[in-house]
């Protein structure tokens, strides 16, 4: 009897659905990406030049237009010959099936609303439509919301909570890197009601890499280098996102303590998550609290929960579109200890985005994305 | 008006001392380091090499036995000629005012006592006399205990604990790495008795070095590097250590959960740690809660209170003799949030071994160690 | 008009060949591995997890027999499931289509002529083969060579030099990861017979990956990280490699000091090459240089010739199997640099492994190699 | 019979020196800084910490006047209490004994004439005052030089070379770091006359701190990191300088290529070396070669030459003011290999500063700078 590997069998697959396909005609997403410049807008490209059915068609830039991609990315080299950034220009973007917006916040407010009308199916890498109270977005960004009335529409594109949304969602929210370790590695215990909803901390380490590819003194190689800190304690913008999961998962509000740290490496969050078993919730054994989780996570293609007492690496996922999760039980005491780890530019920006255009155009929910991470 | 260095106000003392010494005699102190080899014997002589009362006179080293110190650490080369490693002989270690062991665990437990018998006082780096009970350190350590006999006059060598205890003492227990910085960021509150004895949680992250010398496959740079991973979490060896410190702060038993990670630098720990209020203490302000932290630390020249809300980096602290904390209250909740950072070779040991040695010697206590970190 | 990734083009192209070859059988390549638990051998793995056309059925290691291969590389979980390390049985590996050796010199000697016999075409990345002289082989390897016999038949498995040999080949020795970089960077202007033959200067910077996955002092994060030094100067095992396929590549014997120096990066080869124009060509204009290397590498799908002045960065080829080379002249002199870099793990190891297995089996050239760099 | 410390030595001699020095009264002395807020400056409060000898009054930034020193460099709070960043003030510094300019090129023209009418000694750290010929500093630098007047009387302030007009000189050109590590690798054999003036080769490696605090997006985290490249190839300001220094030191015009790298790290620059013995020197032997190092260098402070064949590791320099050199002639050939390591910010910046401070002023010329490298 022989192994053999998923990819194999992802291909046999492809290869049948691709001819499906043909009969039916749109097998070939097209796409368009609005700010192409930064790290999850390379990621981006990275992914999609291994996309079996995917086809860049427009990338915008503002600053760098006219430049070839492989130029400012030469890893991209061979890949997209001919591929320019372009300054934006809406009816190009609305020629596309899909445009992903890899922009600061602010910038997808103000162009979504005239693609979705043409048609064009939106996915928002940045953090403009995450929050579903355009008031508090307002107050944690710092400017008011500029399309409060496509909140309703929005879907928070986390697959293994919205799966169903996103498959007919027009514009689609990618949660934050931060948020999507952490919400994975808690929603099983919130959704069985088993923790306490009040005093739940995340103690997250991320890569420089999550930190953009802006030119700020804080992120040179020997300001981040051989040094670990934390930052913006208690008032980093991802926590009324993470908080709005959890309160979602937990079906009644949370009370959370996020601790970000910066860490020297360029990829990767290892979410480090600390919950009290409620009243009910104490006898339940080890084995009962695993089970949870894997009943949680069965089938799901990006999520992968370890052994008992594991410790993902985040190296184990770098590159790759996974969640790797390990739960704990230190002393046997009321105190759950959730390792989580991602790469925050794939399973924690660029892939999940993938998944999710996956998932809207009814393909293999991992095409493209079904590589192992680069180890070492 | 001129600002002076606090390292020209300590020459100046230095000198002065030296002259009242030279009436006394005895200001040179005599130094042997017992197994040498490793991270914590290479920054001892690092350490020592500017010791201006310091003068190493032998080094042991069963396995690198007639090596020069500097072939085998060349950033020594000049700074011990004729320094040679050799065969352990109590003797000459006993001709030493001081010895320091910088062992694995087991090794101090055979030499201490015929050393003190010789009048030599010796101090320990390694874990042989941090735990009081011999039994529990035979749990935690896998084997018999060597030396309980010693156990009673041990001091446990954190100078901003027993500064006193440590002036008279014969043999010193120096606190492991995670445990400094742990004790030291949470002592205050702890003597205070502002905050909950259970339900502590001390999630730390260390460099590389923590790890020691030892050629592992898991400290391999293409293990460690770019990557972020827990490790022994629940039951790792300093655990008994941190919770006999905090529980003496505390003046009855603690409970601990502590995570420690493995973080792709050399030399550093951060600890976050979390404590909660307790009843009293909830309406406690920010200012008093800095307060009790200032106060504490008057004077102390070795521990660094930050303002409220810093974020205190590792490499602020890289080759220096410093723990730098910093104090928060993430939406002023009852939840106080503690970073406590220091160099894991320096503050964490070495450093903290020759602080030891000065206070024993009643020179300046932070003669040889009034540098600032390297940064960048 | 719509920009179309190389990617998807190669999907049109293995889907049609996929059921071409459906006709014939055999498009399924049975994979064994002999040492899998390197480096070269995880990236194998990694790297044949997203072939479309092979399939692991074997992987031997003496030493981790019985551990499934994702528990020592989590990266591979959910890609191998069942793929267990099993001893090394000659039975089962000479049932697949080919057989790659990741291991230690001295290995393949002993097993390879068992395998070809038995009609399996075998794959070596260890040194076994790569020296055509078996004295000099035993000379630089310090031991007797294993198997001369098999020395006229293996072909030294660079595609860009030998693609129709390796065609036919039953038994490839896979360059080594400095020789492909320095081979490669230097072989168009020496086939040219443009520059001198003797004082080629060989200055290369590799990533600690290249000293393999084994628990050495020299190797660890500590020793290895934030440092630069030079090793092996004059000595290193590779010289005589290289200057094999220099003098081919010449039709004379060339002259070589190749300097191999540790870079804290896991994984990269930058080799800066030296070399003198020669009487002749000293008039050659930069165009004429820079057209020689694109001629050269012409259609190569593994060789991307950067334009004029530069610099390649070995970032842009992590984890992709392509050489990137570029050209200076420095002050218009005749010392001409060249700027070569690769993965030694891919290109300079086990993507090359790959590369020509694809040769060998006559499929498409960069079947699951066709993916860029991972950047950042 | 003990061995004893260096330091220890020195301290002695610095307590006779001072005590003496008293007499004469002058032994503390007075420095400002121009410019500190770069790694050059951050470097020089370090360094001045420790010096016993120093006292910094004046340190000046325009971007960050009224900022404490110890906030933007944390690794120095305790160390200038009181110590603020101020608007550069002319009357101020010329208080000083001796001003540092830690500034870009072009800043220390400006002002260093009016400091130097006033009595105050001038030390730049800039490439201002490197280049004796203020057409071909233009010509490099891309503007006119603003101080063509002083350059007859600038001191180019490598003490292994130009010792003797130091100690009389107002007014110092502080080396680069580049042509620290290069001029002290080649001089003695250039001296001696022993090889080719011409095709000299210089491949150097730096640490990124090397390219500045600025922020760049080439120095982030992010794109340095994990990675190896060459840049500015054959246009490096650095090459006119090191070709002065060199052709100085062969007494007859140099011809060089110079091949600068980023390397990953923090700090460190490694310089491989490659020069031809000419036709009278080919029948020296190793020895010969050896000891003409060691002859030039015997007594020097700052300058370590290791036994032949060595690899000097740029860690082993970190934080120390130390050249590290071994000689190499691989395979006997006509080709020698000189390894010159530094730390690019001490002996090729701010070390280098303070070692010709302590020149200028009659100090111990180490003094401040005695201790070992960080290691690990």
């Amino acid at each position: 009897m022989a192994y053999s590997n998923r990819n194999f069998v992802y291909h046999l697959r492809l290869i049948k659905s691709y001819f499906a396909g043909q009969a039916g005609g749109d097998v070939v997403i097209k796409v368009g990406i609005v700010g192409g410049t930064g790290y999850t807008g390379v990621e981006l490209l990275r992914l999609l030049a291994i996309h079996p059915q995917a086809r860049v068609d427009v990338i915008t830039s503002r600053s760098e237009a006219g430049m070839p991609v492989d130029e400012m990315y030469p890893n991209l080299r061979g890949h997209y010959p001919g591929l320019v950034f372009s300054e934006p220009d809406t009816a190009r973007l609305a020629a596309c099936d899909v445009v992903f917006f890899a922009t600061p916040h602010g910038v997808a407010h103000a162009l979504a609303a005239e693609l979705l009308n043409a048609g064009t199916r939106v996915i928002d890498l940045s953090a403009d439509f995450r929050i579903r109270d355009a008031d508090e977005w307002a107050c944690w960004y710092g400017q008011p919301h500029g399309a409060p009335e496509l909140l309703p529409e929005a879907v928070y594109g986390l697959p293994e909570v919205a799966r169903d949304k996103i498959r007919d969602a027009r514009l689609i929210a990618v949660p934050g890197c931060y948020p999507t370790a952490v919400q994975l590695g808690l929603i099983p215990l919130l959704e069985a009601g088993w923790v306490e909803p009040q005093g739940i901390i995340a103690d997250c380490k991320s890569g420089v890499s999550g930190a953009g590819r802006g030119a700020k003194v804080g992120s040179l190689f020997c300001e981040a280098g051989e040094s670990m800190k934390a930052y913006s304690v208690g008032n980093h913008r991802h926590h009324p996102e993470i908080t709005q999961g959890l309160s979602d998962a937990a079906g009644q509000s949370v009370g959370l303590t996020f601790v970000p740290h910066l860490t020297p490496m360029i990829r990767g969050i290892h979410a480090t998550l600390y919950v009290r078993l409620n009243g009910n919730s104490l006898k339940r054994n080890d084995v009962e609290l695993q089970q949870l989780y894997e009943a949680r996570y069965k089938g799901e293609p990006c999520v992968d929960v370890m052994s008992w007492q594991s410790c993902p690496e985040t190296r184990s996922v770098r590159g790759a579109n996974v969640c790797r999760i390990a739960l704990h039980r230190p002393q046997g005491s009321d105190l759950l200890v959730i390792l989580s780890v991602i790469d925050n530019l794939v399973k924690g920006a660029s892939g999940q985005a993938v998944q999710n255009m996956n998932i809207m155009f009814g393909l293999e929910e991992s095409a493209g994305l079904a590589f192992p991470g680069l180890m070492p």
